[in-house]
């Protein structure tokens, strides 16, 4: 596991405690050596205790000898660099799975196609997790549903096996298109629902542009080449409605700061220098559409808010005036 | 508009704000004199001030006298009987607009189907409203999108003109039976999504619970000639999502009860001495689910904890060791 962030040692403990063997792999030395010393991370997953089978390490090298996957759960613009430099220390059949949500700022590529890139590897050598996963809920052992998705179903079955446990139910899926947009959509949906939250905007308002944002990200990802079922499953819509529900959300906390008319700086300070996932996502989705000539007036809105000076109070009211048609 | 409830109060002052005139029907004569001289509906919209356009009246036959459209805004379970009474008072084209969720538990008969059958009018007279419609917001004219389907294209169209307003949103549609099944079921799943709080459990389980129980909802509708686009809708999705999350939904807080440990009766005294109507639809809608041979897991387990006995924590886990499999 490269990454000792929430859900990279949320996910290390769902693996361990499937009974497989994992070495997580931290930046930062200390952090390894708390967590191998007191079995917790206390910067990313206070109270939680990791389990015995879990060894942390500051060695990349280490982390990855002689494994049959990799995880990679490093922040998706810069999975790139981060991964070109772990290159050469990749097991030559280990699967390589992404953990990120998002569509890289300058190419317009997925996660996988990332990886597949640097790593130089086939797409069936790549694996993509996804579904309604707020890591706080998994680490305390709250029962979840989530989705591993790769072209090579082998793979996909072998990965699921790796991380099953009573409280995390992995289902197999092969459509990595769809799995991977549907997790770049739902942070922007989720940044637009929190600005709705901002605003003072109750559960029916919320609930609409749920539906509307996950009908305008399966337009996307049809246009693309995925399956519109995807976007009706756990990756989707159940990774969707956990975000926007979630006031722990990054991206939907983010909204809400908008939302209360904070500008952008004003945000990204109260999230400790980050910008929420979205902020980015919007605009390389926004050229993914542009690119398919596929609408998605809810994606368009929250780029303007965020990078045209658009503020959020007649962002909504542009929204609800729109034509009057049939679903 | 026949029903003062909530729902229907609310239905009346959209339809007013509109531009439309309408004549609430009241059963107690009470009600109908404190909302003409009050402007207030105090028991069921406490604190909203109904538009000038809208009178009240405890006399049906005043109410439907001369209308293009007769609005049903009672519960489903009564509604057959409700309707043999007016059905002679009925005008002969009027448009009847059916608000109730469920399906008729002795007949299995969705309501546009109880009332093509006791006013004894064609399918395309009948028409339907559904849709993330938390009432409360919607008095409180936050932003709300909503969808009207009827068979007959020009009456839904007709009736989505009377009731738009800046706040109120609704989209055609025609496909009356997805439509219908969707409303009957969200409050079977919202039901066991309030289950789920009730035992403690967070967001990832009550969007996994969304997500599945939209799936189970859908098999069912395309069993019974639905089609599988409404779920993923307004009336679809967005229903379900909004009174799953609401904490103010009378299914879900029906359900918190009974994740707590208290009995069917015990909740039915809570909610004064009302059972949430997912109570009765589960029975009917597993033997829908029965008689097409589609599996529906939590629907049958909602079935289970309020009529045989099973606990919810049994029950939570029995949906959770389910087999692994594909999504």
């Amino acid at each position: 596991m490269l990454g000792a962030g929430s859900w990279g040692t949320t996910f290390a403990k769902v693996l361990a405690d499937a009974g497989t063997d994992v070495t997580l792999w931290a930046r930062r030395t200390e952090v390894a050596e708390e967590i191998n010393s007191t079995r917790v991370n206390a910067g990313y997953l206070p109270g939680i205790v990791l389990p015995q089978r879990l060894r942390a390490t500051d060695d990349a090298a280490e982390a990855m000898h002689g494994t049959d996957a990799v995880v990679l759960a490093v922040p998706s613009q810069t999975l790139r660099e981060n991964l070109a430099g772990w290159q050469p220390l990749l097991p030559e059949r280990a699967t390589l799975v992404s953990l990120a949500k998002g569509v890289e700022l300058s190419t317009l590529k997925r996660m996988s196609e990332v990886v597949s890139e640097v790593a130089d590897v086939a797409m069936e050598q790549v694996a993509v997790v996804s579904g309604p996963n707020l890591a706080r809920e998994i680490a305390a052992e709250q029962p979840t549903a989530t989705v591993v998705a790769c072209n090579d179903h082998d793979r996909a079955v072998a990965l699921q096996q790796a991380c099953s446990t009573p409280y995390f139910r992995p289902y197999t899926n092969t459509d990595l298109v769809g799995i991977e947009l549907a997790g770049a959509c739902k942070n922007v949906i989720a940044l637009a629902c929190g600005m709705a939250v901002g605003l003072g905007y109750g559960h029916n308002t919320m609930s609409s542009l749920i539906t509307r944002g996950l009908a305008e990200t399966t337009r996307l990802g049809v246009a693309l080449g995925a399956e519109p079922m995807t976007f009706a499953g756990l990756a989707g819509l159940g990774d969707l409605v956990a975000t926007c529900m979630s006031p722990l959300s990054r991206n939907r906390t983010f909204g809400e700061r908008l939302g209360r008319g904070e500008t952008l700086a004003q945000a990204q300070d109260a999230a400790h220098g980050q910008v929420a996932e979205g902020v980015k996502s919007c605009s390389s989705i926004r050229q993914l559409a542009a690119r398919t000539g596929v609408e998605m007036p809810i994606t368009d809105v929250v780029h303007r808010v965020c990078h045209e000076g658009l503020e959020p109070g007649p962002a909504a009211a542009e929204l609800l005036g729109r034509e009057r048609k049939a679903e």
